[in-house]
């Protein structure tokens, strides 16, 4: 056929032919696009106790990765979305958690921070030094971890920021009797407006236990008057 | 002016009056919903500590009630929003919370009891029965409180649902050093992508936890093989 058209009307064919992939190609974006925005932002809701599976193929890139554990492979749980989710970060993890002793979770945040992510955490006094607690390992590989100041105070929060645009929050302490045992819930979203305050409790929080601004107790009884 | 018309003109002109009328509501009513509905559902985020005000205003229908208290009046805070959310209950009140000590709290439940809201409660088994624990006095008003059955698990939510239809959900228990003291945080939300999965958590749990269904354990050895 092509054997039979002039140079000219080959290139009309060639050109028609791309003018219509390109619009195809961009009808089916604009379809995504409006099926995408017509279900809103991300909203996810986790209910646990988890179920125990094997949750090694989240931790490395090649995701036909073997393994050879006991447990039960490719099932997704409560815990591996949460734990997708923690991954997804490319940019930053704003950690707001009062008792973190889960290994995996441990894992994954140290993980992000190696690939380069800005890691910050903010924890509670009391509670980051327990048997079991994860701060210190945190803390050793280089992650900026920040306590509540005020030994009356209990820093109770439960949530996450990926990226500055992704809320995990809810029950759900970072331990492995709150993953596998109790009965708990976490919610995911990227709902700006849910996002928004939970960002700037975040910073607020940040500014306020930054050790610089917790000059040791003066001897001086003026100021501890 | 109406003295001059004629019986039929003046039927004509109140009838474009009302005709007006109607059209000017409608297309007020219709603009309040464009901008009610541009907005989406209910979504707002409470963070505490929250500053002890006074609340008897919320207790009674006279909004004007005068009180003595030496608390600040007046004054909108967290917790005065977190009660207000809760006493706009009108059909039901479903409560799944961990630990719950704070009087106040208790009262506007006790008065939605009274005011003729349905009440379900699901706590914690060992929680439930902690110095100022107030699910006694809940029982005792004929609210009906079911607890988690396993003695290895806590319950651990802390959400409520009001009417079925506002999601009450956080980091925060209903006691008063969280309440007054703590970081944490509450999300009131209407949205039905995350309402509708802590309606049906809240079901699951009320029915697992059923006393009818957990009978005393068998002395036959067969049963606890």
């Amino acid at each position: 056929m092509f054997q039979q058209m002039s140079f000219k009307e080959l290139m009309k064919v060639l050109g028609l032919g791309a003018v219509a992939f390109v619009l195809g190609v961009e009808s089916l974006n604009w379809l995504t696009r409006r099926l995408r925005d017509s279900r809103g932002p991300l909203k996810e809701v986790l209910f646990f106790p988890s179920p125990q599976v094997c949750v090694e193929h989240l931790f490395t890139r090649h995701n036909h990765f073997p393994c050879a554990c006991p447990l039960p492979h490719r099932i997704e749980t409560s815990f591996s979305r949460l734990l997708k989710h923690l991954l997804s970060a490319r940019l930053s993890l704003d950690l707001c958690v009062f008792s973190f002793s889960h290994m995996e979770l441990s894992r994954a945040i140290l993980l992000l921070h190696k690939r380069g992510v800005v890691v910050r955490v903010v924890t509670d006094r009391d509670y980051m030094t327990i048997t079991g607690s994860q701060i210190g390992a945190l803390r050793k590989a280089g992650i900026c971890v920040r306590h509540e100041m005020s030994k009356a105070v209990h820093m109770h929060h439960k949530f996450a920021l990926v990226d500055g645009r992704k809320l995990i929050t809810g029950s759900l302490n970072w331990t492995l009797t709150a993953v596998q045992s109790n009965k708990e819930n976490v919610m995911v979203t990227e709902e700006p407006e849910l996002v928004r305050p939970y960002q700037q409790e975040f910073q607020k929080l940040w500014e306020a236990n930054d050790p610089a601004n917790h000059k040791p107790q003066s001897t001086n009884g003026e100021i501890n008057r």
